[in-house]
């Protein structure tokens, strides 16, 4: 990020801890784009419900107004940074259903267990069940979906890069902590994982996540260890073979 | 439609019963794109997972390949019809936003709440409650998001408005049936859904939705009535006045 000040800069709001804020940096990153970074939360407040109508984050600042909703800021860096666009119209569609399979049908599953995994609450017997009758599914359809040529976005990483990359940064977690399952040796993406993780954008994001995480787990009073695992380190995958629950 | 074929022209795939079938149906009709109706059902069966990895309706055809779910649909149509965009990068990312907070926050959680309503099932107290609250808080960031002026998309009709129109239909059939709430009233949307229902393409894809809504609710045993109200009906209003649950 440089210090010079521009009109139009860029600001995304939130936090590392959050997967969503960690797609918008990362594609920030990617995208060459002036912006800076302001740290807060989510929050259900008059005030920041005005810039967030759902209280989440991210949401980005604009010289136009305010942009919530990660595919949302996806879109606007793909409109005003042409060069972080798939090349056809097709290819931009088939990138639009990943991330909406991705978004829908695997994160929001995992997200309902994060209670009790990530908060200090407790996932029921039929929140458990019903987020792996979707994870099935959603597998499925990943494997078909997402195969990495060698990136998701094919000869160049794209916004589907990141955007599974980071939803499924913390859907591994969860899914290995819930199921004994490890989603990326289902899907066949730990060589993608890694090659991801060694972008220099990626370098950023997880190092800023990694400085938060701990803190919040400990804050939440966690089940899921405090001291996070290095997903994507070379010698990980002999302990996380895929266990189906 | 024309009866010319041309070597690409699209074929939508799906089913009028469903709301997201309806806003890609329309979304080709308001277009102007040659295109095709083919009808299916969604399926689990492994030769429909082929075409549509979840197994979901709408799947659009194109000389390309296949293409599920409808954001994606509806961003192929905007990117080979371009007259169909809204005209800057910062209003294709709010519209974005709008489409995204209608998918997850209103339309997912009045579908939770189908089996008891249209499928002939039962929704339990604690499907009720969360739903309630999810769409408490997309009721209010709607009544920020959602404002027409006199489209939701702007001057003109957009995306964003058959998104939110055939979304909407289900979901004030759902939040009728089980809260008592018009959610149209609440959004303050109800003169707007009534200019919606007089385009042409909502005559041609309301026409085609009454058709099989009935038969579909017979067939379920539906707890809703199987002869379905007119939801834009100029004499509607004073019935369904909003009574919070």
């Amino acid at each position: 990020m440089s210090s010079v000040k521009a009109p139009d800069r860029l600001r995304l709001h939130g936090y590392a801890v959050s997967n969503y804020f960690n797609v918008a940096h990362a594609a920030l990153l990617e995208s060459g784009a002036p912006f800076e970074l302001v740290e807060c939360r989510a929050s259900q407040s008059p005030e920041f419900l005005q810039i967030s109508p759902m209280g989440k984050i991210p949401v980005l600042e604009t010289a136009d107004g305010w942009i919530a909703e990660t595919v949302a800021i996806l879109g606007y860096i793909e409109d005003r940074y042409p060069h972080t666009r798939p090349a056809t119209a097709f290819l931009r569609a088939r990138q639009l259903q990943l991330i909406n399979v991705l978004q829908l049908y695997l994160e929001l599953p995992m997200r309902s267990l994060y209670p009790g995994v990530f908060m200090g609450g407790h996932n029921s017997d039929a929140a458990i069940a019903a987020a792996r009758q979707t994870l099935d599914r959603s597998c499925a359809a990943l494997r078909q979906l997402a195969q990495p040529q060698p990136w998701l976005a094919g000869e160049q990483a794209g916004h589907a890069d990141l955007f599974a990359f980071y939803c499924l940064d913390l859907a591994e977690r969860v899914s290995r902590h819930v199921y004994q399952r490890s989603l990326l040796h289902e899907l066949g993406l730990q060589d993608w994982a890694r090659r991801m993780a060694r972008r220099s954008s990626s370098q950023i994001v997880l190092g800023a996540f990694a400085e938060v995480f701990g803190t919040y787990l400990a804050e939440k009073q966690a089940a899921y260890p405090h001291a996070a695992e290095d997903l994507y380190a070379q010698s990980a995958t002999a302990s996380t073979r895929s266990i189906r629950g």
